[in-house]
């Protein structure tokens, strides 16, 4: 963003804001218009999109609103996240005798469900733009879906085969400790979620933007908080079934 | 988006698509422009900026690349990112025992470190815009800092009440199943954990893109998946420390 830092166009500085914001307000512009007469977005606790920048509206409140005013208005976003992502120790919980007797579901949960949000990310990045430029049109759908299904399909063997060697690189660790009860129906069974997190991914992190733009007319952008909360409790559930189903709970 | 669809200024295109895709490629403008001879971005796997959507360029990439290219692009950046989210697995690892003994750890950890990785997020977002509409200017930084070290004080405060709830409606079921032990040292480790996760996130996810934008010239937007793959190793690094130091390994 550096190099527009001076660009005095009001429709660039506009577009920017937009979009910069994304990532937090899950509205349509219209929805902001709506709400005008207020100028923070309740949901998000960020300043509404209307504001024009010249007239310094946002300085000011960003200024002369008190830490209390901020707080209110971040906090009710953060809540509902944390309530959502609370759905996922739901789903642990119910999975804890399988946890506790294979520790080593709990040592590669991070990076796993992280690797699912990356490439989930990456897959509605690449749908997001080609829908700001056009290069996906409506009578392409079919088209993107399909060769995005066979990138996911390549990309999660790729890295289903890293992630067994870095389990792997763990099992020697342990070997070398003595103990080396179940660690190969536990390597296929991170291995396998590994696959499933990735493809699934890519498929709903191409799929939601498709369907918030072409279906429910939304910005796809907004895919972006959407897909990682989704993916994140996907994730979770895909290990603890994988895994249940592998190594018997 | 889609109120910018129509926008035929070719600026507003470039914006949007160099915006857009902040996200996934760790590039400032000025890199992308000298391997402008070659038209992907190795390391991300996305098309180069410094394409004019009308030539469409991107359009034909899209298309014509093969499945298999595409996956050699895209690859290289999730690869890198499944290594640095590996590194969450050896601090886990060493805590093993810990983790082991105490499962509730496990079945709060994806929750814990999806509300850091939100809060980050939010204040990234913030100060990325605020950068984009001049609010924050270079002798304002230690102000918001401070403003921000108070917000997030106030928001770690808030979320770490409603996370103890949350361990609370857990523990409630396990009471009902006759087993107590413990609970209050898990509920206060687990709830201190997540007010530093919080805490820490706000401070990072402001200072980060500060610190690429005012110290290093950087793109300030680069600080999202930044502070994404940051939170993530520091949010288990946290977890993990606390909860030794309250429960004992």
């Amino acid at each position: 963003m550096t190099d527009e830092k001076d660009n005095t166009n009001e429709e660039v500085i506009e577009v920017v804001s937009d979009v910069v914001v994304v990532g937090e307000a899950p509205h349509t512009p219209s929805n902001l218009t709506e709400d005008g007469d207020d100028n923070f977005d309740e949901k998000s606790g960020l300043i509404a999109q209307n504001i024009k920048p010249e007239e310094n509206i946002i300085e000011d409140q960003y200024w002369e609103s008190s830490v209390w005013k901020v707080v209110r208005q971040r906090s009710t976003w953060l809540i509902f996240l944390l309530f959502i992502q609370s759905f996922s120790s739901f789903i642990l919980a119910s999975f804890e005798k399988l946890l506790s007797k294979h520790v080593i579901i709990t040592l590669f949960l991070t990076m796993l469900i992280g690797t699912g949000g990356n490439t989930g990310a990456q897959s509605t990045v690449l749908v997001v733009r080609g829908l700001a430029t056009g290069v996906i049109t409506k009578d392409k759908i079919k088209k993107v879906i399909w060769k995005e299904a066979r990138i996911g399909l390549v990309l999660s063997l790729i890295l289903c085969v890293i992630g067994a060697v870095r389990v792997l690189v763990h099992d020697v660790f342990k070997l070398v400790n003595g103990s080396s009860d179940q660690i190969l129906p536990e390597l296929f069974a991170l291995t396998l979620s590994l696959f499933l997190i990735v493809w699934i991914s890519v498929i709903i992190g191409t799929g939601l933007p498709l369907f918030l733009h072409f279906v429910l007319k939304w910005d796809p952008a907004n895919a972006g908080p959407t897909v990682a909360v989704m993916m994140d409790i996907m994730g979770v559930f895909i290990i603890c079934l994988v895994c249940a189903t592998v190594l018997g709970t």
